[in-house]
């Protein structure tokens, strides 16, 4: 029934548009659980789903983390500070051992690019990315194209300005996956020590904020890392809002009814005035809403899906 | 049924003794599900709670956390160290993040008095203050109020000795605020640099804990912490000690029949003398046995009670 | 109906053969449970698990967690490094404070040998040591032994060698007092810096690993902590590697069939090649595997053989 039928969530770069749909139809439609009075459904009991960071995440991680009790699996959070890592065993053999315990579904992040392909191809245990170096994070992307649905009416033939450091994020890597196979007109927004070689090949290059959003459906702002400042990538936080800051009249430029996004957590005043994040154009709530419900329809996906139909 | 229907517990400051004793009620009635066999209801299957702490606390935290899961609810716990908290987001977006994920109660503490009422004004989601600076600390004050009343018999019109680290207990702010409404004559006993310029407002100050105890039928003993050592409060741990250790010889200046309390953890010959703290007067353990209780009554009354009406 | 009847698993000293073998064949009937679809069974329903570990550990923590849930029981993690320890509180107070929260088992690991004991003696409720200094670690070696009989086809009699850091392994204490009532030749293989006095009284002491595991049935593997290179136990890693590191051309001198296990997590290339690790006489996975259902039968046992009897 369902046209997602693969073992792992990597990325979405290779994903056909059948499987990227539904991915995101069966998000929506696990969305209403959370909104019940009793918020959990026996979908996976008796499954366990593991999550294992090496980069720090909280917000990430809670969100998998409720998705996985919602859906009555049990979660086992594995952080990397605590880990085995400090005593110099391999990433390989830290899986291994965990897929030993047989869990259902193992969620990993990693400051490795490749990291959870790697893993994929060595470990028996369906694996979501939830983060790779600068490279994908599938789960992010996927409830940032819900929540434009949502709010939008539709994700084709959309105009899609990124802005911001387009360089170290992963979560724009998967938009431009999804958006291009949407047929999306993609502009990247940012100062030339943040936009890749490669930005050219995903869609218009633009170092101006204002015409960068101009006429644009959808803009997604990129959080600025604090500790970037001064480091060859722009000179402070202050010169960098200055060119880059979406404020209200940044935004004007847009197309009516634009929707603004952003992964979180945001800095206010850097890269997002506070009275555009919690102005109408906002979307940043109903992302983090939205991923509760993808990372339900991912785990569902991944560690449920193939009882179900053994079930049938 | 119950005469507590506020939606968050922020403090005690406020309540109606109709309020506090549902509470302390609430807290009484449920203690029994520890005690059995099988320690676990159904009461809040499908509920989330989480809770969002901005200081280390294991004590509390787990207290909380094996609430929660005795009552069934889904438990998810987030500590600042590893929160987006060094990331520069502000502590409400945190909350606004955490509370679009649809939690049933955020339970949190933090090191700014005032910031769990700051937040109840702000996030739609029942808020519990786990310690908020050194203002409130609601259900620590409810689980030694359950103790007094389950030993002494009775809450009214006791005399109450609260000595030590007046200056900095967010447990004392609650206990005053509960204890004056039910009538009890309250001393506060310390030096002179641990006892705050208001407490002259909440009863009789005193510098001298023999006669600060003197027929007392509760005292209330504060944790010191060592790192105010040497730094303006007291000189040394030892002539704190000196001064202001619970010894069984102070302990005999008492009302026969007195109750030794201690929010814990203690310090063992600092404020309280080991044969004190173990001895047959203590309730240290039957208080923190009571914290269970308490803190499944308070997640019960925000998380559950509003279902439990909607489904009489 | 079932030879185990203690209280807590402290060690495996002084277990009566009987009693192991009940250990060992509850574990291996539990096994099941982790390759069902559904993997959890009710029977420790409403049971609330708390470890407390004052040394990382995610291998063994995480272990006993899943086992735990796969339980259905309650799981509370406290780690020392968040915990009151900090703050000056004795791990008895530590531990009674748990205990006042009504778990139904408490599962602990400590630096100090005794630490478990010490605390069996005080604290009303069942304890597991999950390692005690250099003292014991008796589920690590019920997994080695529960392993050694899926694979050897039986467990008394068998000529084992151990070879490593004796010195500091509690693994090797706890496996050393079940070998022998089993009925073991054991053999003591490593430098003699990592070679205890006590060990010619366990069995042969062998400072060539060659030699050592010669007719060898079993080779139990034991980490080397890379911090002790230099400081007065062994030169360098690689000085340790040449005489000590179990290649295939030393495996050789072990008997046709041998086992190859190891406590994790590895060092590759220094105290066992990766072809061996990887290879087909390696039982490491299936430690990892068999360490589940060790802990669920454990768990099983003190937490929920009583009621069972209750039941019946």
């Amino acid at each position: 029934m369902t046209a997602f039928t693969r073992e792992h969530l990597l990325g979405l770069e290779g994903l056909s548009l059948e499987e990227l749909m539904a991915l995101i139809d069966t998000a929506s439609s696990f969305r209403e659980i959370s909104e019940r009075d009793i918020k959990k459904v026996p979908t996976l009991r008796g499954k366990t789903v593991v999550s294992l960071f090496y980069e720090p995440s909280t917000r990430t991680r809670t969100s998998f983390e409720i998705a996985a009790k919602r859906l009555s699996a049990d979660f086992v959070s594995i952080s990397a500070s605590v880990s085995s890592a400090t005593k110099g065993e391999t990433l390989l053999d830290t899986a291994r051992n965990i897929a030993a315990m047989r869990p259902d579904c193992l969620i990993m992040r990693h400051s490795a690019a490749g990291a959870a392909h790697f893993l994929a191809q060595r470990v028996p245990c369906p694996i979501v990315n939830a983060g790779d170096g600068a490279h994908e994070h599938p789960t992010q992307a996927l409830l940032d194209l819900l929540t434009i649905r949502d709010h939008v009416g539709r994700l084709d033939g959309l105009d899609v300005a990124i802005v911001g450091d387009i360089l170290h994020s992963r979560v724009t890597r998967s938009n431009v996956h999804a958006l291009k196979l949407l047929g999306a007109r993609i502009r990247l927004v940012g100062p030339p020590t943040l936009l890749p070689a490669e930005a050219a090949a995903w869609g218009e290059v633009c170092y101006d904020i204002r015409s960068g959003v101009r006429n644009a459906d959808v803009i997604m702002m990129l959080r600025i890392q604090r500790e970037r400042q001064g480091r060859n990538f722009f000179p402070t936080l202050e010169e960098y809002s200055r060119y880059f800051c979406l404020t209200r009249s940044v935004l004007q430029e847009a197309r009516p009814g634009v929707v603004v996004l952003h992964p979180g957590p945001i800095n206010r005043g850097i890269e997002i005035a506070s009275d555009v994040a919690d102005g109408p154009d906002s979307l940043i709530m109903d992302q983090v809403t939205n991923g509760v419900a993808v990372r339900m329809a991912v785990l569902y996906l991944l560690a449920g899906g193939v009882d179900d139909e053994a079930a049938a």
